[in-house]
């Protein structure tokens, strides 16, 4: 028997894998605040839902896939939320993007209504969401995973199980910590060897044979800024809402995170700029205006 | 005709440097301010030299491979410096890590006798340098260059050329700026991943999928601290002093490193402990002693 | 008629407050999770409330001193809180230091009752309110301003008003964000100055002669940890909530607080230790322990 | 018999503190690169030197007043420097901001010769030397002390002993690390609370009534920059050289200074802009700047 799905939240990121579960052959009953967004799932033949209500009350599996803590909590745990129409035995997939806090007190209002749990959050960009290459760190039950690895594989391929519940929240945290900040440490390092007279090729070429090469500067960059595209994948303003779920983590956690706060220091200050908007590759161009000179383009 | 080579500082990295000369046929005069480094030299068939003087008078090419900027001006342009005993036409192979000021005041010093200059600092580790794997970062002209390049090929693998004179020793101290930081980037990361509860397995497997992969958590520290080997590849204190440069050229430029500056006081912190002397990679148990947690193994 | 006052929250702060109110004559019914901090009231001859309700109903005037937004929120805004209980006409005074969207929240809800509302979040520390010196920060219309004037200067005597609803709360956040972050500045200049050899006798009468002058070393740390005084008046924890207010202001408005950021980290790395619990001036203690060396006495 | 003073360096800081010499009867043999700088000094009864051979060697004292450590050194230490002009048993009175080190080689130099060694930097600004108000940091045994109080009496008015030799120059580095972070925290304080909505006056009022009152906002900002003057008293170029010297003494001390090196990464970022040259209390215009906002004026 098909698992049904109801699916809410229909973004950029959400959409694309609600599509890829219609097309691999899983029902999708869609919500979105803005109707329209089901269309797409409607032409592959899924359906709409009216409500939240009316795409949990008939769901195997509800997947939510939202902007931030206070939307998961309101969607889910809200008067007329997802959880007070679903199912007992039924299963939650959370994949948005959430603090380890607010994954936990969802996770728990499942427990105390007999509803199941798993955090699933979608790493790579809404361009691999697209080709159904996205990447999924997992917290789940092995009982659990079990009900959602067909789900998975049919959105995404790389499935990373990171422990219990809640650990795929925690390690997507980690992930966008590392990835962020180092963004902004190639930005300083091209910016200074742009200063300093070297070729961006020369950069490119030389940090890329070395243990220094890193990913946000060689993938990243390489692929946007500096070919001069900061449309947005990833905005700057969505990597400090990132970066803001590690610190505050930290907060609770008593550590400091000395690097890590001073590049969301220079996130907080991006924002003030019309950079906010455009790719996060466009720190560069941000470290370049800093430092008074052309951001380099290959 | 082959080149006769005047080498100047048999340290952890000139050793094996001036070894693969030798043994590829280029005639090497050593010299060491301890005189029994040379041994190893002269096992293979070169010769000691009892002075700077003596080691730069009959080279073709003299080469100096020294700690930091003091030791370079002081071994070629002090009062009996290897400048001031080089013949005419002779050429000066600068492979030291120092700064851009200093690089410059010795190519200088060169031009002003007739000596050619060429910049040339090392990447990778000495374990590279002993398998003639290392990397080099040259400034050069293209005449000056043609001379070296079969030394180079001689002592390591990957050439790269950076621009004309003095662009190899800005490059490195762009690279080595984008290592460190990086490094104590990563470490951050997985101490706050370890304290949240990930086991280190899944954050190595995550991290390593997705575009926050980087070089020093991937290759530096899964190969080092992660093994609980924290002998000194590159040691704290050599990495502060890289830092030091990066820095200071930051300072002249006038632009900011807010990110670079943070590592650069965690580098400073981090050498108030015994940690100084050991691996860089040991930043990850300065990170995990700060948060009050166990280091993670693997 | 004099004021009645319902007195919600008889922490380290909220009692000595409290008191002053009772002993200038103002009637006083206490409320507190632990219901014996309301001995000292009822020993003046106020009253005790065996509820928030009870504190509420029959008040002219609620004072809440609370230790954080989350327990503002649940006891004003609550299920059987203060607002669901007070007479239309009476006004809520809110003294705890929370963060301004929290501030904001509360005074909306209570417009929606018909009832007043001030936030004047309290200076100075537990010594203070003792001996009815307190600050206070007032943000409030001139009509609610004049209701709360005599309470106010029955418990303390600075009075700054820092305009309308909401502004009081916003004060405190700059202010606190303001002396921690000198409190480390201070810790680092007087650790790096013992560091380099100097006396702190020294240190103190030079810094205290030029504009370097400021109160966290003068009066902080020369009343407190230099005397070797770390009992807490404002212990680390407190200061690492303080400086949390302060960042996610920044993050919601937009801007980067480099220097504020990186103390912040500072104060995170500090709870980690057993320093957490401390006076904040133990900041001299946590930096001259990183640095290597005996934290100064006087 | 009357102590003859040879003074070399009338910049901004060293012509009003020659003038106070000649003007309190010490005769005074002035010497500067740009030879008019001695004409004030001429018109008050004393001479003009041709050279630094010339100041230095009838003098019963040398003073030097010079920008940075390579100046001093030169001058000094130099082929025809003063050093080498001088008479056994004269007197260098050293009163640059430089680096320790510097400072201690010079008194070591001097030592060789047999010439006296104090090294006395100056706190407090050009108008402050021009009111002979200047603050002065003293390293000297007391047997030198002796021989230039009297000068130093009368060239400013406070005067602190700090130690022995190089304990003045090691606080003055101390002091200006201190006020330069604690001016940067000043800086985001006001921006942080101009963004929240706050009124400059309110601001500077309830900051000034509790412990975060400080030099930096109360005196420097107050004077300078809030009311829109920001010709240079210090200049941030000067600032950031300041901060250099206490970076380099913490590195070669091993200490990290966390929030000391976030405040140097915001001056080193303000010199890339046009403020470099303006007071440093023009660093409130570059925070606001950041933060989109505009800067407060009083």
């Amino acid at each position: 028997m098909t698992t049904k799905i109801g699916f809410i939240g229909l973004g950029a990121m959400g959409l694309p894998l609600a599509r890829n579960l219609q097309r691999k052959g899983f029902p999708v009953c869609a919500y979105d605040i803005a109707p329209d967004r089901a269309d797409a799932i409607v032409a592959l033949g899924g359906s709409r839902a009216g409500s939240i209500a009316e795409a949990a009350e008939r769901a195997d599996v509800v997947i939510t896939c939202l902007p931030a803590t206070p939307h998961v909590e309101a969607v889910v745990l809200g008067p007329d939320g997802a959880l007070a129409h679903m199912a007992a035995g039924a299963l939650l997939l959370e994949m948005s993007t959430i603090d380890a806090r607010g994954t936990d007190k969802v996770a728990a209002a499942c427990a105390a209504r007999d509803v199941a749990f798993v955090d699933s959050p979608i790493g790579r960009l809404v361009l691999h969401a697209e080709r159904g290459e996205s990447l999924f760190m997992v917290g789940a039950t092995d009982a659990d995973f079990a009900r959602v690895e067909p789900l998975l594989q049919a959105m995404g391929k790389d499935i990373h199980r990171c422990g219990g519940r809640g650990m795929g929240s925690r390690m997507k945290l980690v992930n966008n910590f590392l990835l962020l900040t180092v963004a902004q440490v190639s930005a300083e390092a091209v910016a200074l060897g742009t200063k300093l007279g070297l070729d961006i090729g020369t950069i490119l070429q030389v940090t890329g044979a070395t243990t220094a090469q890193n990913g946000q500067l060689h993938t990243l960059m390489v692929n946007k800024v500096l070919k001069d595209d900061t449309a947005p994948g990833f905005t700057i303003d969505l990597a400090h809402k990132d970066m803001t779920l590690a610190m505050t983590a930290a907060g609770e956690l008593r550590m400091g995170l000395p690097v890590g706060s001073a590049a969301y220091a220079v996130y907080g200050a991006a924002r003030a700029t019309d950079l906010a908007g455009r790719d996060y590759s466009a720190l560069l161009d941000f470290a370049c205006a800093n430092a008074g000179i052309e951001p380099p383009r290959t």
